[in-house]
């Protein structure tokens, strides 16, 4: 199924995580094709490989020559892969990884040259900003699996996930500056992610800093060594996938929305959420299985 | 004396701290009476423990037969507990700890089900979070000593403590996922105390963290051996004790609010407040003091 | 050149970025001279020096005897010493250190007594937020470089600082509260840069966190042996200057302003900076440079 129908879908169910704030409704208009590789935008290059299974989504990033660059049609094929049925029961957890040994440079440099003009890269900083809110805003838990460098919107964008499991070889930069540009969206996600002195030092000399240390400040949730990364990820999103996908999305949401609220708000907020929480069927399934020492039944 | 008196003590001296926001303000009807024991709910089954001593209330879970759920009864104690003389010169720090191996486990799941209905289960999210509010805008230091398992709501009181030392083998956990109840309310504790990949992994996966994690993270401000927990906590609590306290009140309070302040408006509420307390007593003691050479007596 | 002079130069080039908020433009009467050192206040006795070289300026508190205390005449003289020809093209990058084993002991606590009443308080208070708030609104990046003990509003000034390097050996400290004063403008500083926990710890009980508690909290970007302090410092500091300095002042101002917007908002802002950025005579020069596999050669 192309994204088109993905979203029109979005739109009965109520797509309301996708129209906040001062820009317009993301279109689809520039479907390239789902996950199955329909409309593929130039045959044979497409720059994202998707299957699903179990629940489980898993996105690559397939274009290791460009280091995974984030070309505009790249970011595209993401969000293609990121919305296509995003409604559907069974998509439970979303994985993105990516080929090769580095997870992603970054904007592709290419796109940014003054040949293209300023209308052209507010579009690729635009689509990028909107991929980022995106996972943000979806209904399913988001996981990046990394294994390389993570750099500039390569870094925001494992910045932007849920949860972010990397191999110990990992390392994260954001070294815009050394190209004169510095790395403004990406420091959006880095502000909200690590101490405000750890992204400044990113930020303002380029330099990368390991996983270890990307685990210490808190823009990791878990480093693991390289042997063990895809049964690491693939174990939380296993457990992820076997829970309650309703009970997830109502839980993310609320999550996301408190935390730009004031404590009283947010009390009173999650408080309405924790009651339509009980009121969802799987909410009394899962209490009641609790209670009664048995395994809960989820109709999701 | 009872929660009442001290409720009427808070309306006389200025109660502001308990009144702001979309909820009414706390009332003190359901008092089941103060630390001393009297006017229990139940004959015979107070849930929380308290004893005062210099300064020092310690306030206990003392139901770990339920695993210290907090049920609505334990939440009113708990309450009635922290509330009970607030205003009183002879309270200087709260530290809350609990009985048995599991600080908390949590919400009671037997006033969730459906039985219930939507107002009760309103009722308990409100009380809770009006327990979680009140230790932030509490006049003195709450202190945390968890020594095992703080899960759900149990997790987020350990998050809304002033400062929390846990024993090395305590653990931390937002398992409401495994039964179909996302932690919502614990969220925002846990979002305001720790990176949120690593609150989102906690969140979604429904999997503990141990205490260095949880100190590592900032949940914690110390961790400690099982055998220096109290030591330690009492050695925190003790220097409280010993400094003026409406001294630390001032701080305190004008520490959250700027919190939520931009930086600008941060500093010209704080400028006043050093102004403020330099013209309290105990303010001009302590400078004169120190100029002196010898140690400030508090007035309070 | 006088600081008044440098003031009149931002007046020029825009000085937004010094007139936000409720208090008034920052007037440059105290003006006690350049860091070329004309116009002492007292002779002999100017509390900072300071000297620039290949873009670096280094200024250093200079007062050992009194602790590095930060009178009102340290401030201003710090005050100045930054906003000395903040606009020229030849400044790159600041580092503030130190003489002697301590940091900064705060404020001088001479003049906090009642002697000088709360108008002359206020004024310290007023002078000290405008030094942190101008650390942060300045055009290039502040570095602390720390090597011995920062307290109160000496810890202050290390959290205000944009990147902060320390030794070892370096420890960081609230204790106001044991002389009656509880640390609450440093609050403001120690509450955007530490978990609140830790923060709170420190405050409620004045006690000092070590180097590496720092950096494992935030509140350093870096920790190195005492012998490799300057040198690891200055690697930065080089690092930094040999970039693009109208590129970095773009991206400062947006990671701040950004910081307290809302996603979305933050986003729609950092997009129009990434292709104002790009519109920068440096912003093509690098991308081009880059694809051209050539170093850049920045005009500023």
């Amino acid at each position: 199924m192309a994204a088109a129908a993905g979203l029109r879908a979005l739109g009965a169910k109520g797509s309301g995580w996708l129209r906040r704030g001062p820009w317009p409704l993301l279109t689809a208009g520039f479907c390239s094709g789902g996950p199955a590789g329909i409309g593929r935008p130039e045959p044979g290059s497409r720059p994202t490989s998707t299957r699903q299974r179990d629940g489980i989504r898993s996105i690559v990033l397939s274009d290791p020559k460009r280091r995974n660059a984030l070309s505009l049609a790249m970011l595209r094929s993401l969000q293609n892969d990121i919305l296509h049925e995003a409604e559907s029961q069974d998509l439970k957890v979303i994985i993105i990884s990516a080929e090769g040994p580095v997870f992603s440079s970054g904007h592709d440099l290419k796109e940014l040259t003054d040949e293209h003009g300023p209308d052209y890269h507010a579009e690729v900083f635009r689509t990028c900003s909107e991929v980022m809110m995106l996972i943000q805003n979806h209904p399913v838990p988001v996981i990046a699996m990394v294994n390389g460098l993570a750099s500039a919107a390569g870094c925001q964008l494992v910045a932007s996930c849920d949860i972010a499991v990397a191999s110990d070889k990992s390392s994260f930069a954001a070294p815009g500056v050394n190209i004169g540009l510095f790395c403004s969206t990406p420091g959006v996600a880095l502000g909200r992610a690590l101490p405000r002195k750890v992204a400044l030092e990113m930020l303002f000399t380029g330099e990368p800093i390991s996983a270890q240390e990307a685990l210490l400040h808190g823009l990791l949730s878990r480093v693991v060594p390289e042997e063990r990364l895809e049964e690491e990820t693939l174990r939380i999103a296993r457990k992820v996938a076997s829970l309650s996908r309703p009970v997830l999305s109502l839980g993310k949401a609320a999550f996301y929305r408190q935390l730009a609220q004031d404590l009283r708000t947010a009390y009173h907020l999650t408080s309405q959420t924790m009651v339509d929480n009980l009121g969802l069927p799987d909410g009394q399934e899962g209490v009641k299985a609790f209670l009664q020492k048995r395994k809960p039944v989820w109709s999701h």
